[in-house]
This record gives structure tokens, C-alpha cells and sequence, in this order.
């Protein structure tokens, strides 16, 4: 049974995330929204006559985008992978765009077989918001102090226990992970873009690693913050959760 | 009466426009929707608790976007200029946003006072569409020849008469502009950037333009089509009007 791969770039602003979360904080916000997993889903089973099921590298929240999100599904349908990005970009909303689809071999797992995925944090620090970038990036009023950031972040190379950057309730029982690159880049308009790779993320890790970067950035920790809040595995000493919006899931290496 | 300059950026998708337009094609096109003048003339009556009247640089269709396009009015409030700013973006839909509020000499008037205007139109020139990019860029998804583009647009350099790039019913009498720059890029991921700076626009002229350099870019139209165009003054030689969205009133020069 054929395998077919999807690259997939997503505004998430309209939607519940990839698929409904377990947190009891998603489902408030958007009871009655869809997701980009059901969506793609219903197109397919329109193009194919047929009931697909996708497996994505992982799940997105409510709000949160993607440049390339990859899924795969198998089918018995023999449509050519080339024909079924034009057919799935036609009949898919705007907000919904399939970058690349193609035969994959036969044990390909979005999920399983990823050994690492690219995250975007994007935070608007200036003092006054942008209309274009709304829902595109975290409008932060108050200037921060983007040396600091920089130097605090480089606790959290490597291999480590990242507890203390994961929402409680709805976690991975095996909270280590690889950060294998990070970097904070200063881009035009007062734009901040954080960028972190890993083999895995914890839920909400990036949301939280961003949101305590910004207490430190706007001085509301002391110097070697990070590395206190990493060591402690304590989600509450950390900062809070940055809002979703500034979240892109950018690429999955295989 | 203070006169005050505000600068303003917007997302056109949701507007009929700066202003309606007396074109018959946007009244059916929007026959609902509200204006980026109006809302933001209510906004202000709200903070001021006067009526006044704003002045822009000029008016830019439904769809169309702006980085920056300033607009000014008189008023008898002593508010100063700063709050105003943080007012305005506390009170705004967030599609429009105000970069800056400054009071000005009296005599400075948003549309008499400009030297020039700078428009950007975006075309995404790729095989598959972007969901982060709809209503940002115009798709467009035959191939392009760049180079050929380029060496046509040579021709519009300086002062000429823009009949040919001018919808007709709505068009300003005098036809003569000066274009002062133009430059057509290639960005990243398929995007092509098509900028223009003028001492004036006429009506749909960046988006004529743009509709013919892509007939002209995908092999339509002959080598030297866009000179022979330019002096036909006929616009029914010229190509179709590009579709709003990929335009952006980048800046005005004073």
C-alpha cells in the first residue's frame, strides 16, 4: 500500500491546532474549531474516495504555524503524489498549503522516523504593533536586552532533563531531550526570532523556554537565571508560557 | 489647530479600501465592508471627542496593503501626540496599526506636501501556493523569465505619459508621472518583488504594470512590448490589472 509524504505549511490562527490537545487550556479556547489534521483528512478522503488517516511529526496547538509540517498516509488509491498536490492545494483552504507531496518508502513514520525538528519563536519588541504581523508574531512592548538573552540561552545546548520548560499535566514521562542548535537573531522592524533544533520537544518547551527568555530579556531574572530554572526540573520557576501566535514549526530532518 | 501626521500601517483584505472607491468594480466587489479611513476617523472620535477628518496620501483599493501610508488631521484636543499612538493601537482592530503620531507644521498636508510614493507588488511565482503568504502575494504559478522582466521595465524610467497603465473611467486627467526608481526582485522561496517609486500614481497603475510584466514574463507578450505599450497610451494594449492583494504602499517621501 503506497506511502505518501506531506510537507504542509499552516496559518493556525483559525484552528484548534493539528489535532485537539489533551490540555483543558486548548479545548476552552477553541471548542469549536477545527483541526489542520481533520481538514487535510477530509480533503484527501474527497480526492480519493477513499479513508486516509495521517500521521504527523507531532501536533501544533491552537494558533500555532508551520512552514513544514510533514505527514504521511497510506492509501490503495494509485493517484500520481505530483497530481495529488494540485489537487489537495485546490480543494484545501488558503490557510492550508501542501509544499511537497511524494512517494515515500513503505516503513516511513512522520513521527518516528523525524531525528530532528526546527522551531521559530517570534517576538515583535518595539513599542508599537504591527497590523501585518498580527497573529504572525508576539507583539512585546518592553525593549529586552537581547545580549543577555543570548548568553543565558547557551545553558540549554546539549543533553538535559528540560522538566522545568514542560506543562505539567500533559507530558512526555521522558523528559530529556537534545537541544542541538539555538539561536536568537535580531532581524529587521524589531523583530526577534528565536530558533531552536532538537531531536524531540516536551510540550510547550519552546512556548516556555521564549516566555522565561523574556523575563530575562526585560531583567525580571538575575544573571545565570536559565541555568538555576534548567538544573531545578521545576515548571514554576521558570517564565511563563509566550503566547502562541509567535510559534512556527519550521522543519523536520529526517 | 494642531495638525497631526500619523503613520499607519495596514492589512487591506478585510477593507473596501482606504476610502470606497469610485470604480463600479470595487463597489460590487465590497458593497459592505468598511473602510480603513472610516475606522479609524471613528477610532479617534472616540479618544478626541471631536469628529475630524483625515487626510491620506491617497487612497488605496480594497485588498491592497500599506507598510506605511501617512494621513493627517487637524485638531482643536491638546492630547499629545505620543498617547495618541498608544490610543489609537489600544483601540484599533488589529489589522491597522499606527508606527507613529507627531504633530506637524499646519501647512503639511498628506497628499499636497508628498514627493513621492514608494509601492511594492508581490508575486509568488512558484508551483504551489503559500497558506502564510495568501492575501500577501499574488500566486502565480507559470514559470516567470526574471531577466527578460527586468530588461523590459527599463523603459518606464522617468517622465512619461501613463495612459496605457491607467483604468480608464476613474483616471486623473493629467497622465504625465515621473518614475524615479524600479527594480524587480528575486527573494527567497519563489517570491518576486516588484518595486516602484514615483512622483505619482495613477489609478491601478502599479497593478497594470505588474499584470503586464508577468504577460510579459511568461513569454505573452513580444521583446519590446513594454515600450510599444507605454506609447500607445492605450491601455487596452496593456495586460490585465494584477489582483490587489500583492500590493503594498510601502512608503511616502515628503
Amino acid at each position: 500500500m503506497p506511502n505518501i509524504r506531506l510537507e504542509i505549511e499552516y496559518d493556525g490562527t483559525a484552528y484548534a491546532g493539528w489535532q485537539v490537545q489533551n490540555s483543558p487550556q486548548s479545548v476552552v479556547r477553541s471548542p469549536q474549531r477545527k483541526t489542520i489534521q481533520e481538514t487535510i483528512e477530509k480533503t484527501l478522503r474527497k480526492i480519493l474516495q477513499e479513508k486516509v488517516r495521517l500521521i504527523a511529526s507531532g501536533r501544533t496547538d491552537a494558533g500555532v504555524h508551520a512552514q513544514a509540517q510533514v505527514a504521511n498516509f497510506h492509501t490503495v488509491s494509485g493517484i500520481p503524489a505530483q497530481k495529488l498536490r494540485k489537487a489537495l492545494n485546490a480543494l484545501l483552504p488558503e490557510d492550508i498549503s501542501i509544499s511537497k507531496a511524494e512517494e515515500v518508502h513503505p516503513d516511513f513514520h512522520s513521527r518516528f522516523s523525524a531525528k530532528s525538528k526546527v522551531y521559530c519563536y517570534s517576538i515583535l519588541n518595539r513599542a508599537y504593533p504591527s497590523a501585518l504581523l498580527r497573529d504572525r508574531a508576539y507583539f512585546y512592548a518592553h525593549p529586552l536586552d537581547l545580549e543577555l538573552m543570548r548568553r543565558e540561552t547557551k545553558v540549554l545546548m546539549g543533553r538535559h532533563d528540560f522538566s522545568a520548560f514542560c506543562a505539567g499535566a500533559s507530558c512526555a514521562k521522558a523528559k530529556v531531550r537534545t537541544i542541538k542548535k539555538i539561536s536568537l537573531k535580531k532581524k529587521s522592524g524589531g523583530l526577534i526570532e528565536l530558533e531552536i533544533e532538537a531531536d524531540g520537544f516536551l510540550y510547550n518547551m519552546v512556548r516556555n523556554i521564549a516566555g522565561t527568555l523574556i523575563e530575562i530579556g526585560r531583567g525580571r531574572f538575575k544573571k545565570g537565571a536559565l541555568d538555576k530554572i534548567l538544573r531545578s526540573r521545576d515548571r514554576k520557576t521558570a517564565g511563563p508560557t509566550a503566547p502562541p501566535e509567535g510559534l512556527y514549526l519550521v522543519k523536520v530532518k529526517y
